[in-house]
């Protein structure tokens, strides 16, 4: 059974918001390789943006939006029951703000990971997840959609390809799996990994061997694009680091 | 002396918000050539900015970027004393977010034209209009700017062609003008010409012999590539539709 | 069998935003009894908000603060997934916001309705009722609490006494009820009635007799101490002076 | 010459929004005796608000209002040229939603210290320095005003008393003053005094003998109730409890 030779980091970035920051960016951005920039809606600003555009590409960190609804005070954590043309919408217009600074730049926007309620909207709602692929599509097709790793992959990426849109699966290595490659829910006492050598025992074996283990010890062979990391806790930094050397 | 044979006619378009409607947009973009539409900072949000570009294509409009300062709550109308980084980010951000809606529907921003007080604003401080110039360039050097054309223009053009960009020169045709090519201001009564039989006369003047007559009946000629006019008031239509007649 | 002889209208005022306007606030205000004041949060501005309780002071009309999710540009229209630390908050906010007004021109919030998805969220869910009430109580117990009448009144009001305060029924004259007293679902076709002439005579026979005639022409005896009407409609101005004549 | 003892320490708190914090608050507060509290416009948002007054109730802290211009990205630190009844209008309603919260605590607003951009224009601007003594005024003529004890304190309490409103005088212990009792302007290297001994040694003085030294020696008998103190900053607490220590 093969493994995911090329799993690579991404992370939340840029979170920042007018004179409050937030995440230790410039420690960790040299650390991964996918940078999740906030676009004004749920975090950043205009001039954060900018700065966080520079930083990536100045560490070479391949550059992904992170739409959001628009929902500073609550950080967009929870759901806005939004027309699907309002999701559209909202997504274009942060795409397209993240990709001006990009293209001043001299960069690009790689890929598109919706954040916080609009992720976890788009992966229970299939009608969510077309309207968003329909804002990538109209706008690059050579972007990519990053989602959750699921036991529906096939459909989803069935669906992405009528968008002409290509997928990028991420996978939570701090969580734990149900046997059917759903999450644990967060209501379990055991939703959450926090011992971190498990963790980073995790990764090595999903790196290696392609599997996780779900919480009865099945094996489960979820695609493995990319693992998600937190950059907004006080130890994050050498976490990051240990993650990176595992995966390096 | 020649005269000013292709003058059109702009427009700020899309200025509703949310619920709350602004102008017969859908009446007047027949007899514009120019939409300038809001991007969210002073007025439009992302679904009025999808609809805006979708009607302004339909009537084969010029689209025009109308960045401003962040003030949804003063219509973007008064000055926010922001950093030169600040501008930049602020008309990058906005210049991009329309740019999607404009890519999505297989057209483009041809121009950017400051609203409120933020083109006031670049019109009497270098700074800002470079800062101004400097969004344009870094994101699209074929995306031309739109300025009050003045008896500085040569000085205007010249820092503009220092960063590769092309003005557009407005003209109002509802303002009375000093004999030095200023506007007559606002503080002073004689500031605004409410009559329109005056106003067609002076754009007719303009399209045929190039001058428009200044308080003291000098005449003035100004470069005029554009004339704005106003969507928001009752008689905006009919107004509208005259000068279309005049310049067509 | 008794009727309603006080029944009073209230109405959602004091809704423009900046330069946006909506409603013929100064139109209505003589006809209602009731007016609630939009506090920030779906619309109105701190310039609106103090123009409006001007003008319900000057045609001696009752204010109440109609709090809301924070989402201007959806109206407050949807429901935001809030914690009840945070629904108590905004209330109280809101409520001290429009207080402020109130008291700086000599007169007082004397209720509160809560708006849109708020509204709605309060009548289905008990946890929101009470975070809404506890806001109420801590700010001053002689302010009321309108909610929609229905079949739970009693328990409504029981819950409502336990914090001592003081409930205001509301009837829709212009929606349909079922048998049990609950709205006709706005997913059926016969949701909304839309003959005035049969609201008028449904209005009447609540003030005369008390009662309400379901979809199936079952007497529905249901507390109405006051009956909602539109001030954004065009015909909105005729309807209420209508409906100004049966109360009166 | 009489000191003046009892100078009271004032700090800015609560100076979070949403999920971004600032400020070692819960620190800090037991060290202060007047809390100036964010209202939500450049800073705070209501859930922070409610637990801010909640802190600052524990530690029988006296709660200011702390109002700014409405710049969240910006903090309220750059002019934005309101009219004079938005400006009484925003204070009214940054100052009735504090109200709010200290009412259903069992407190109250005792003064109000305009933020940033807001104290500024303020101090130099006597119809925006009125138009905010007639928002305290119109509100409660109990509640005062802090402002910048200035050569020109006689005037501005001359003003304060038309409105029945009584000042707080505020220092800068931190900032250097010219013989003529204006601040150094920030321009100038010496604006900014950043030896905490040399702090210490002008507040003694200041509390033991009533007067400031300023650029020139000169003694400057400075009214003084309050000085201010930050609790952004990392040493701000050993700070903060230093000059604790020497007012006490």
């Amino acid at each position: 059974m093969q493994g995911n030779k090329m799993i690579r980091l991404n992370c939340d970035m840029g979170e920042s918001f007018g004179i409050w920051k937030m995440g230790a960016d410039e420690q960790i951005m040299p650390y991964i390789s996918l940078a999740n920039l906030a676009c004004g809606f749920h975090a950043s600003d205009a001039v954060t943006m900018n700065r966080s555009v520079e930083l990536a590409k100045k560490d070479n960190v391949t550059i992904g939006a992170h739409p959001s609804y628009q929902d500073l005070v609550g950080f967009g954590r929870r759901s806005i029951s939004c027309s699907l043309e309002e999701i559209k919408s909202k997504v274009l217009y942060q795409l397209g703000a993240l990709y001006a600074f990009c293209k001043s730049h001299g960069t690009t926007v790689a890929y598109v990971k919706p954040h916080g309620a609009l992720y976890n909207d788009m992966m229970r709602d299939q009608n969510i997840y077309k309207a968003i692929l329909s804002a990538v599509a109209a706008f690059d097709k050579n972007i990519k959609l990053m989602i959750l790793s699921n036991p529906n992959n096939e459909a989803f990426e069935y669906t992405a390809k009528m968008y002409g849109i290509t997928l990028i699966y991420e996978v939570f290595a701090d969580r734990n799996y149900n046997d059917d490659g759903t999450l644990v829910s967060r209501m379990l006492p055991n939703a959450v990994i926090t011992d971190e050598l498990e963790i980073m025992q995790r990764v090595k074996t999903l790196k290696e061997y392609g599997f996780l283990e779900s919480i009865n010890s099945k094996r489960l062979y979820l695609k493995a694009d990319t693992i998600c990391v937190h950059g907004d806790t006080e130890d994050a930094l050498n976490f990051v680091k240990s993650l990176y050397k595992v995966l390096n």
